[in-house]
Order: C-alpha cells, then sequence, then structure tokens
C-alpha cells in the first residue's frame, strides 16, 4: 500500500466543475432535469468509455458492487436519491480500477482511501451536486495505473469524438487528450547551422524530426516541446574501447592549459516567404514518454541530434559551445528566425508555421544538459526548460578536484569517446566516407585537450562550464535529480540551483531517490500531471496558476518513498553546522577532539582485478568493509543517532595527510549503517505498460521505489580530490613523499534522513575502482588525525 | 555474427518477380523504356521509403557509398550499366541497416554475406533483368532487425498507398501489410455457451475481444487467427498461497480415485438472421506479437478467455473438459454456428460476418495446450493450429509417475490455484457478488480431486489427457517447444508428436533451445515468414507449398545457435541404442557390467531451507556436485567421448532401489560435464522494439542464445518416480521398507548434442526441491548396481 500523491489537483468552484464537465459533454445541459439515480446510472455509464451505446453501458451498470450485497443495477432499480460515502467508494474504487477480489472489501472501502490517499466525500451524496462534485473529484483522482482516472477513459475512447476540433480543452488546469492520436504528423527537416563542424565549406544541416497533431496542419498553432538529443540517431556502441584506466598517477603540475579548438562559423541565409511542404517522413517514436503523452495532448514533440548525429552534417564535439549553438538554431527555426529546407539538396524551404512560437524543452542526462546550454543563451522563443539529471558543468562530470574521475558505470569514458558514441552520422556510407578526415583529426583534438593525464581544470573545461552563463537565463527552469545519481553527480544540480536561486525566472527543483532516472512514472509523486499544468502556464498562456500550485523545492523522502518533503531551497542555510572529529579508536565523534593518526596502504587496481568481481560488486564489499578490503582504508563509526536527523546539502572533509609518492588520490565516502530494509535502488515496476498515454498510442509502467532485501548500509554521499591540488582546486603544486598537508574539499551533496538508531561511517580511501584511476603501484596514506575534520549541516 | 537463417524464401522466375514487383509499384511499368543506372536510382530510392518525394529519394542518394571511395550519387553520374557484387553489396548492406562504421568494411563487404547468411548475386549485375532479379531477391533478405527489408519499408509507410483497397496482396508467397494499422477495429462481443457452469440457471456468456481490419467492414472476408487465452481478462496474483511441499510422503496407495465433478449443459438457442455490429470496444492490444504481425497482414486477431474470466461467466476448471467446449465455442461463432451478442442484456445479435471462416489458433502454454484441446474436438472452421509449450496432458504438467511434480517454478501450484489465477471475473464487484460461492465450491472439489496426497493417476487427469482423443483432429497442426522448457515439460509434446504423426493431417514440429518461450524473434530462423507463409497457405487456400518448404522437424542445435537441424520425426528410431552400467567406483560405463551396492541419505527439505538459497540455485549448486550436497546424491560420470553424439528421445533409467521408509520418490538427472561456454539458457535482446509490425503499430525485439560466460555443467534431461509405482504407474502398491525393489522409467524427451572431450554424468537422488515435495523426515536410499541400467539413443 503506497500514497497516491496528488499534487496538481486544483480546487475549484462547483460552478466550474459544472461548466467543465459540460465541456466535455460528461454532464449533460439539461442535468437539473433528471433524477440522482438517472445521474448516477449516466456517470458510471459514461466512465465506461468502451461501452459505445447507451444499451451498452446499461448493461455494464451489473458489473458494479455498491455494497456486499448489491450490485449497481440492482441498487438504482430503488431510483435512490443518496449515496452513502461507502456506497459511493465501492463503485468508485472499481471505477479507478481496483478488485473487491483482492484490493479492498466491499464492507471496508474507506480503508483504502487511508492507505492510498484516495481523495472520499466528507459525507453521504444526498444532492445532485453534491455527486457531480464527488464525480469531479472522482475524474480528477489518479487510478491504480497512476493515471487521472479522465486519461484511463481517454485511453478506452472517450475523447474520440472531439479529434479534429482543432482545439485545446482544458479540464482542472491540464490540457486533454483531444487531439488524433491515429493522425499525428511525422516529418523531418532540415535546419541550417550558422557552424561547419566538418570544415567542408558549406554550412552544417541539421536533421529535424518533429511529430505534431494533424490538427496544426488546420489552423491551430500548438506549442513544441524540443528534445535536443545526440542519440536520437542512434547509439555507436564504443565500450569496448574505453581509455585504459589501470595508470599510475602522474605528477599534475605537467599539465600543458590544453585549449578548445574554434570551429568555423558563417551566419545562414535568412529565411525567404517559401514555405513548402516537408517531404520525408519521420519513422520514429518518441523515446521519451513525457513528450508522448504531451504530444496526445496538443504539444507537438521535435527531436534534433545535432552536428555529427545520423542525418546531420557535421561532427560531435561533447560539449563545446558548437554543441549549444546548433541545439539552439532549431529553436531558432521553430521560431521564425532561421532558414530549414525539406531535404539535404538545400533548394526547398520549409518553414514551422504550424507552432506558436512557444518552446519547451525536454530530456535526460545528455538531453537534459543541452536544455542548460540553449537555456544560458536566452534564446528568443524558448520559454521554459525542464531538465532531468543534467550535467551543469562537464568537469563534474569527467574531472573532480583535480582527479580524472570517471562517471558511474562509464569506467575510462571521456569527451572523446562520448563524441563517438554520437557520432551516427558515420553509419551512412556516404557521409561516412565524407566525413571520416573531420571526425578522425577532432577525436585527436579531443583526446588530447581533455587531457586525461593530469585530471587539471584548463579553459578546455571552462568552456563547458554553463554555470558561468546563467544570468542570461530568459526562461522558466524545472531541474529534476536523482540523490543516488552517481553518472551525473548531483553537485551538478546543486550548483546550478545555488545560481538559479537568485534569478528573476521561475525556477523548481525535484530531487528522488532514484540514480540516473527519469521520475515521471511514479506511485508517489503526480509529475506528469504538474508537467501537463506547467507547460498549459508556460507555452499556451492557460491561467492555472501552476507556479504557485506546488513547493519550490520537492524532495522524495529516502525511508518512506511515498513522503516529499516541501522546501524552500536546497542548501546548508537548511540546517545548523555540525563538527565530527575522527580517533584513532575508529571513531567518529562530534564530542571529543580528534587525536592520534592513522593509516592504510592503498593497492592500486591489483587486488581489486585479481578478485574478479564488477565495480559495484566492490563498492558494495569494501564500503560494507568486508575483512578482505579493510587494509586499504579506514573507517571511522558515529554512536547511533538517538533521533532522526537530515543532512543537508554538501558536506565538507577535512584531512591532514602524509603520502608515500609525491603524488596522491584521496576519496571519501560517508555512509548510513544500520541492518534495515531500504529503499531499492532503482524504482520497481509495479504495473507494466500500464499508463496510456493515449488513444492506442504509446505505454508507460508504473513504478515505486520499495522497500528491498535487509542490507546493513547505504553510501550516503562520497567525493575524491587530487593530493597535488591541496591549495588551489585549480593548479597543482609540486609535493613532496612523506610529508604532511592540509586539505578540505567537498562532498557531494545530499538531503539525507538518517533515522534513530543507525550510524554513521565516513571512509577514507584511495582508489575507487569504479571512478578513480587504478594505479598500478602501492601508496601509503597516513592521517594526522588531530587535524582531521567532518563538517555538515543537519536539520 | 551469426546466420540469419531464411527458411521461408520461395525460388521463383523472373517473369514472376516482374509481376510481383510491379504490383507493389517497385517496379515501373514501363521499366524497359529506363536505363539500368536510373533503374537503380528508382530501386534504392523506393527502398528509402521514408522519402516521399522524387525530390526527397534523390537527396537521399548520396547517404549511400558505394565503394570505399565512392557513394552512389557520385557513382550514378557516369550512367554506368553495371554493378560488381561488391558495390551491390556494399548498398544491398546499408538498405538492409548495416553500418560501414562498425558492421562491415567497404572494401569487403562480402564477409558480411558470409558470416550472416545474406545472399549475393554470384556475378556482376549487367543487365536490367539481373538488377531486378538482385533487388526482388534483397527485398526478400532479412535485414539486420531479423525482418524483411520489405516489412521495414513497411514500417516507413511504403504500403500506406495500398490501404483501404479491401483486398489481400501476396509477395514471394507471403501476405503484404496492405491493411491500415491506423484504423483497425477492435470490438468485443458475448458468445452464448451450452455450458453453465456458475450454475445460476443460465447459460455462460463467454466475451470474445475481436481485432480485424477495417477493411474486413468494406466486403473482404478475413480469416481470423483465435487465441484462447484464460489470462486475457488480467491474472489473479495468488502465488503467496501455493500449496505447502514440505511435508512427508504418504502411503500412495490410499489413492481414493478421485473424479471430476460435470457440469449443467445446456444446447444455447441457434442463432437467428439478426446481425447488428459490435458496441463495445475492445482495448487491449495484442498480447502476442505473431499475431499482431499477422493482423497488419489482414488476419484478424480474436481473444477469448473463456469462462470464469473477466468479462465472461462462469467458473474456471482447469484443464476440464468444459474449458475445451468453451474455447471451441468461439470457433463455432467464428463460423456461423452459434449465437453471439452485443452485451451482456443477450438482446442483440451479432455475427462473424467479418469472417472467411476459416479459423486457425495460436498461443503458448495455456494458450497452446487449449490449441490441442480444440482440435480435438475437430470442429467445423478450425483449419490449423500453431501450439507452444502445451501441454498435451495435465498429469504431465502436475505430476509424473505417481508424484506431485511441479512444473519450474512452480512449487506447490495445482489445478485449483490456476484456475484460482485466471478467474479474472471476481475483479468486477457485481460479478463477484454473483460468482463468489459458486466459485468457492468448485475450489474445494478441485483441491480434494487433484490429490496432492498420493499423486497417483485418476480419471481427474484421464480426463484431462488431450492425447487419448488425437482421432479427432482434423485440422493441420504445428507444434512448438523448448527442449529446456522444465515448466511446460518436452514429454508433453513429445507424446503428442507420435500420435499426430500417425495421422493424416499435416504437421510440423520445431524444437529450440529455450525454457518456455516463443521462438518467433530469433536471428536464426525465419519463424514469422514461416508462419505468414503456413497461414496464408492454410487460411486463404494461397498455391505457395508452404507444407513442403521447410523441413517436418525442425531442431536448434544446442552448441551453435543458428544452426537448426532437418528431421522427419523426432523419436528413438533416429537413433542406436546404447546401454551404460553403474559402478561402484561412481562410473557410467558402456564397456563394464555394473556392480556393487551404493547408497544416499535423503535430507528431504530441511538443507535446503538452512541453505537459503533459490530453487534455481540449488539445482545448480545440487546439479554441479557441489561438497555440500553430495551425500544425498549419487554420481556416476562416464568417459569424455571420444566423437560428439546426439542423444535422441527418451533415455529409460532402469534400478533395482531399496528405501529405509515403506514410501520413496526418486530423481534421475542426465547431465553433460566439461567446461565451456554454453548457450544463454534464454535468448539474448540483440535489438529491443527493433522489429515494427506494421505502420506505427507493434514492436518485437530481435533475440538469440549467445555462448554465455564459462560453466562446467548442463542439465540435459530428468525425470521422478514414486517408489509405490515400482510395478505398475497408474497403480501404487504397498511396498516394504529395506527391501529392494526393480523398476524403470522414461526421462524427459531430448535432442542433445554432446561434443567431443566431454563427459555425461547420471545423478540418481531423492528430494528435487523446486519439484517436488520435501519431506521432513529422511530417508537412505541403496541401490544395487548389478542391475541398474541407462539406456538412450544415440545418432
Amino acid at each position: 500500500m503506497m500514497k497516491y500523491n496528488q499534487y496538481a489537483y486544483l480546487s475549484c468552484s462547483l460552478q466550474t466543475q459544472i461548466k467543465e464537465l459540460k465541456a466535455i459533454h460528461f454532464l449533460p445541459e439539461a442535468w437539473s432535469e433528471i433524477s440522482f439515480s438517472q445521474l448516477l446510472a449516466r456517470f458510471v455509464g459514461e466512465i465506461c468509455a468502451e461501452a459505445k451505446t447507451d444499451e451498452a453501458k446499461k448493461a455494464k451498470l451489473a458489473t458494479f458492487a455498491v455494497s456486499d450485497h448489491e450490485n449497481l443495477t440492482d441498487f438504482l432499480r430503488n431510483k435512490p436519491e443518496t449515496l452513502t460515502v461507502q456506497e459511493f467508494a465501492n463503485v468508485a474504487w472499481q471505477l479507478l480500477g481496483y478488485h473487491p477480489y483482492g484490493d479492498y472489501t466491499l464492507s471496508h472501502p474507506e480503508d483504502l482511501s487511508k492507505h492510498q490517499q484516495l481523495p472520499l466525500p466528507e459525507k453521504p451524496i444526498n444532492s445532485r451536486e453534491a455527486l457531480i462534485s464527488a464525480f469531479y473529484r472522482l475524474l480528477n483522482t489518479r487510478a491504480k495505473n497512476g493515471q487521472l482516472l479522465l486519461d484511463t477513459m481517454a485511453a478506452n475512447g472517450y475523447f474520440n469524438p472531439f479529434f479534429g476540433q482543432n482545439k485545446f480543452l482544458f479540464f482542472n488546469g491540464k490540457s486533454l487528450p483531444v487531439f488524433d492520436t491515429q493522425k499525428i504528423i511525422r516529418e523531418v527537416v532540415y535546419v541550417e547551422s550558422d557552424l561547419d563542424t566538418d570544415e567542408d565549406g558549406q554550412n552544417d544541416l541539421l536533421q529535424v524530426s518533429i511529430m505534431r497533431p494533424q490538427e496544426s496542419d488546420h489552423g491551430l498553432k500548438v506549442p513544441a516541446l524540443y528534445t535536443a538529443d545526440p542519440y536520437f540517431g542512434g547509439i555507436i556502441d564504443n565500450v569496448k574501447r574505453n581509455h585504459d584506466v589501470d595508470e599510475n598517477l602522474t605528477d599534475a603540475v605537467q599539465d600543458d592549459h590544453p585549449d578548445q579548438k574554434v570551429f568555423p562559423h558563417h551566419p545562414a541565409a535568412k529565411p525567404s516567404q517559401e514555405d513548402h511542404p516537408a517531404t520525408e517522413s519521420a519513422v520514429e517514436s518518441s523515446p521519451y514518454s513525457l513528450n508522448e503523452y504531451l504530444l496526445a495532448r496538443g504539444f507537438a514533440n521535435v527531436y534534433a541530434g545535432g552536428i555529427g548525429t545520423r542525418g546531420s552534417d557535421g561532427i560531435r564535439i561533447c560539449g563545446a559551445p558548437e554543441e549549444t549553438i546548433c541545439a539552439r538554431e532549431i529553436i531558432e527555426w521553430l521560431h521564425g528566425d532561421r532558414v530549414a529546407y525539406t531535404d539535404r539538396s538545400r533548394k526547398t524551404q520549409t518553414k514551422a508555421s504550424w507552432c506558436n512560437q512557444s518552446i519547451g524543452m525536454t530530456g535526460r542526462s545528455y538531453l537534459g544538459t543541452l536544455q542548460i546550454a540553449v537555456a544560458t543563451t536566452g534564446v528568443a522563443g524558448l520559454k521554459t526548460v525542464v531538465s532531468e539529471a543534467a550535467i551543469s558543468s562537464w568537469y563534474d562530470y569527467y574531472r573532480e578536484h583535480g582527479l580524472v574521475i570517471a562517471p558511474e558505470a562509464c569506467q575510462g569514458e571521456d569527451t572523446d569517446l562520448l563524441s563517438e558514441t554520437c557520432q551516427s552520422n558515420l553509419w551512412d556510407g556516404g557521409d561516412y566516407l565524407k566525413r571520416k578526415p573531420a571526425y578522425e583529426q577532432n577525436q585527436k583534438e579531443l583526446l588530447k585537450n581533455e587531457d586525461r593525464v593530469t585530471g587539471q581544470y584548463s579553459s578546455f573545461w571552462e568552456t563547458r562550464n554553463y554555470r558561468h552563463h546563467t544570468d542570461g537565463i530568459k526562461c522558466s527552469f524545472i531541474s529534476v535529480h536523482g540523490l543516488n545519481d552517481w553518472n551525473v553527480k548531483p553537485k551538478n544540480v546543486y550548483k546550478l540551483w545555488q545560481k538559479l536561486d537568485t534569478l528573476p525566472i521561475p525556477h523548481k527543483l525535484f530531487l528522488h531517490q532514484g540514480p540516473h532516472y527519469n521520475m515521471n512514472n511514479l506511485v508517489s509523486i503526480d509529475f506528469t500531471d504538474l508537467m501537463n499544468l506547467w507547460f498549459c502556464h508556460e507555452l499556451l498562456q492557460l491561467d492555472n496558476h501552476a507556479p504557485e500550485q506546488w513547493p519550490t523545492v520537492m524532495i522524495q523522502d529516502n525511508l518512506k518513498a511515498d513522503c516529499w518533503h516541501a522546501e524552500k531551497t536546497w542548501n546548508t542555510a537548511l540546517g545548523q553546522k555540525r563538527n565530527y572529529q575522527l580517533n584513532s579508536a575508529g571513531e567518529l565523534t562530534s564530542t571529543d577532539p580528534g587525536e592520534g593518526q592513522k593509516e592504510f596502504l592503498d593497492f592500486g587496481g591489483k587486488k581489486f582485478k585479481s578478485a574478479a568481481i564488477s565495480e559495484a560488486e566492490w563498492q558494495n564489499e569494501f564500503l560494507k568493509g568486508k575483512a578482505n578490503w579493510l587494509d586499504s582504508q579506514l573507517r571511522f563509526i558515529s554512536e547511533p543517532f538517538s533521533h532522526p536527523i537530515t543532512i543537508v546539502g554538501r558536506p565538507k572533509i577535512k584531512l591532514r595527510v602524509k603520502a608515500s609518492l609525491p603524488k596522491g588520490q584521496l576519496s571519501v565516502a560517508l555512509i548510513e549503517l544500520g541492518k534495515r530494509r531500504r529503499l531499492t535502488p532503482i524504482p520497481r515496476t509495479l504495473m507494466a505498460r500500464s499508463q496510456k498515454l493515449g488513444y492506442r498510442f504509446g505505454y508507460e509502467d508504473l513504478k515505486e521505489f520499495v522497500p528491498d532485501k535487509m542490507n546493513e548500509f547505504k553510501l550516503i554521499t562520497k567525493g575524491h580530490m587530487n593530493l597535488q591540488n591541496y591549495a588551489d582546486m585549480k593548479k597543482a603544486r609540486t609535493i613532496n613523499a612523506d610529508e604532511f598537508y592540509e586539505l578540505s574539499f567537498f562532498l557531494q551533496p545530499t538531503y539525507y534522513q538518517i533515522p534513530a538508531e543507525t550510524k554513521l561511517g565516513l571512509i577514507l580511501y584511495s582508489t575507487d575502482q569504479g571512478m578513480t584511476k587504478r594505479p598500478l603501484e602501492e601508496e601509503k596514506y597516513t592521517f594526522d588525525l588531530s587535524d582531521c575534520q567532518l563538517t555538515f549541516y543537519q536539520k
């Protein structure tokens, strides 16, 4: 049992309810002329949208139980004028997809309301008005599959009679699926870029795939949800040749300040008055179900891979300003400011004349990253972005505090390899022949300039830090991130948020308990509905008060998945500062001073390789403290907490350390210890493909984090640092072996509730097998505990 | 690299090729008036179906490479009149979805042809006729995603201009997707049964969901693919209350010969002339992609859950004759011989007037089982069945040789619980109130009559053995089964096949290397295309020689997944008899006599439970011979085989055994031993959702068994027997403790190639944790090896 929280329901007057119910033909115009029981039969029949005639709807009534001894047909025979809360609940739950055999009992239907947060009327329904209100609320209640009841009716064809009316229809502040999903237009155009990244003397063409309601060919202008998706053209599988990380550290002072090449740039001709229809059809369906859901509700979906991707010219230059430019240029075309052609012969121009010039962006990971990039350009037409699990600085993706640090499950990956992964225009033979030389040259330059040797900051990375340009952001901004995302680490969203929080634009933040995941199919939050509200407000100027409808920051609890915390912001100011010292007894103590010295011997990658386990298995064994890994780590464990606390923001570690070589890498992990059933690391699929995004259209699962098997600990956060950056994170110094240095750095940000009776553990180590380089040599690290400290903010 | 075998390609004359190519508008009528190079450009442009205009198609040509230095646009500029095999291959592979960057090299494209079994012309193409033939073959070649190139074009809209022509179009003997998948009619009707299984005095209504081309509303009669699917209405999750198997054996002589109740039966009224359109829409999409593929090609899909399932009356009586009857009655309606109504009020009759009265059946497991059941009735209209992983006798599903034996991963399941699983009409409140008493009564009777106490054969099981009625089969019959299916064990298909092989009907058999799986998405065989051929022949009377097109029995090799063996039949007659003896040194020997005595002590479920591992983990450890399980088994290992052999059919074991209690259960496993990379137990997904079943329609993956991690053994076959049945498999005898008895029984059938240098292992044990009961008491089993023997047939 789990709460189906609803944040996107707007309270409204009976008058509004009646108006909206009439508009969708649920309530007859002459409703005041028919009886209570007729109205009840009508409502239930309408919800059974699969029954197409009055006769068929009437036959359906007998399948509903009103109580533990009577079905709805028999109940209506006595022409009742009132409905108890229990009677309403029994029918309502069945309409929402629950079963009396298994999900609830007909004698106590109200229990389900409590367990699953399903709204019920407070008192018996004894008037037609009360019945109307109860059903208005029910249509706007999330069914067992997680969707609004109205959406499940849409999947059964309820809104088919509205297809082709060429207008939006809103209900409770959200756009309804009144667009014919069988007739979606799917077409491809080619936008001309100002760039010439393959340096063939011709401006790069950028392939754009558009999916839009056919109604937008009949006078209705629709907004565009644009996803800049470098994977859209396909993924080149290069994982086998990731860079070798089994190598010793290098003296980081040898950093030669690499730069980023700038590519040719010639403004394309402005578009003429010419506007021909597209001549190439897009065959892909939307890879992101949130987009498809909104497509059925009138929002065009626009995908473009950008330079280097299949169907487009140019080469991929991961993170470079050219990627920002080409992603922005699609919006320029959508807004009417840039030329596009029907095919690659550049002969026939085509316009986005179907677009209302209001553009939003969506997407996760690289796709979320490009939203930040484009938003900072302040491009005209871009009204809002919903950026999920996004990189805000590429240094924070592939590097950390002077070290080469891999995203989780991507050991040895870097900008050159991610560029190759997305260089899908090499797939087509003709394009392959043409672009191979420029591609190979660029690969060499990326490899050199990204500098996997030292890991130091440089202008190469400086140009890949979008946070320097947040002042340019003119659109509203929603960020979504998993607090356990070790691919795009939470620092990316945290540092961006601190900037956004100072800007005069509407901005929101969602933090869920997942890793590198979307959150649009969870039981515990109606994210999809919220996005419907949001995009109606931002792109259709609907006055639904979306920005005030839910709290600025929503954070999923790490103990109870169906509890979401509302906060005004996300930073250490939410809490009180706490210091912890380390002592030679292996204690993490807030009361005593630190004392003594302790050391560990790092084996680099040697023992890990001979163990022949995966990086994830290693991390689990290592953090748990399995005996064979104990000599290459130091563990400091707190007393059990007497009452729960929540760690907020970025914990900071201060260390005084010496190493046996004149170089070194430090890793620090903060874990929570205690035998408990914690939430699953990824949401479990509760009902596969249960959500229908429209009439005979796409599908989405229903998922949630649920209590997992008993385990002993959980990683809260971690961080890594190059010893040679002890004095300056951006500049390495020469250090001496066996000499103490003081340093401090921040761990990744969190919002982590530590329940009472569990302990906090701090682990100091060096080689992090899944993230750092894995040296071939051994190195001893010694800590002066009198000068080590962990600091965090708790609420 | 893996072979894309093609069995469904029909060789045909140039004249036929030209005729068919013209019919699909691929070849212009006036082709002899245009040049070789124009024809080549035209063909490539047509295959690029996503490009909708000549201009757009022309622009596409530059994306193809003809050689490692020239693209197709440049190549055509010189108006060539010939094409080398390499040039053709380079363009062809790209059209099939392969990439020169990754999949093959432009300088040696012919290598791909060898590795993947892709057809290529034998000599340079130097005439228009040769070019036409080459492209005819190419359109009929399986693309990288496993589908025919023509099917990938269909997904891009190639056949959209043919929609609404209201006729079938055939190409190379198969039906083309010329039916508008955006306009499929999905409707529900209610067939009236002769049965009254809920004993409410009214004949049960059976809900039928129909998906059919809208063209069938415009004068075109189409065949029906009917799937009798007890899971269609939903699955009641009762796994938590499976029967307890942790109990001692009971004296099997106490078997009280349980019987099967017979339910009321009143012939329904014959249909009148009335025929009204359906008034309820079906919302489900086809759960089986083969059906959806064929729906896009004009074959209606019909699903019915039968008695007890959601939307239908009655109760579920797993395996009973009533299930056969209600499944058959849907065909009677499709054939025009039975009445159906538009809704459950039984007022308005509706006919399957869209149906050509030719019906085929499809489906796997329970759904395949009901095909056998219905086929034995010889019902009019049923022309063919494709029965996958089907139960041919329910005793062989839940019992074996006098023991209660679970299907894999279903410990404690039985007919009563499977009935409950499918009793989805309890979900609707009104139906729940009405049917609960009859349902509960039936549950009690099933539990009693299935007799989980003794496991003996009885009339309850006798009525559930469809093999007694195979003489009634009038339709053609295709069986499909996994040789590693430990859910529906291969004995089911083997014993059925021996019957089918004597009948005067076309019959075919496919045996793949999977467990309880479909095989319609494998790389190594074009099963989907074969089924297209087959159903066109059987249901549309197309003269495509389908029955002669591929061998009677096709068996996937257990070493190389892309090798399929052709056999005339499947039984021991394919091989030579071999006997193996057992000796006290633990040897399995074909040369020496058996000798000595050996014993093991069975611990029932005790040690398994304390190990806290899964049944699958237990089986892996136990058969591998992990030390802690060795005292409850006897192992006999052969010398390594000097040359490969294939074990065919059912090995037989003869044993002389005494037990320390006057009851006992014996298990025997045959394994193959040797450190090797064997095939994955389930096919790996190679390209997820890569096969498009029609234009904007369903999807299917591409899968295949691939070499897995190194492991040490593989289970070939096993079997179980109740000691008390030593004299008669259908009648238990009293036995004495510590007295020797002779017995013999057959293991499950196989077709297993043992490669040279590996050994055969025979394991004798008692409790099989995942299948037998798990006694609470210990029991010692002693074998007189001088009278034990393993016999099998090898080729």
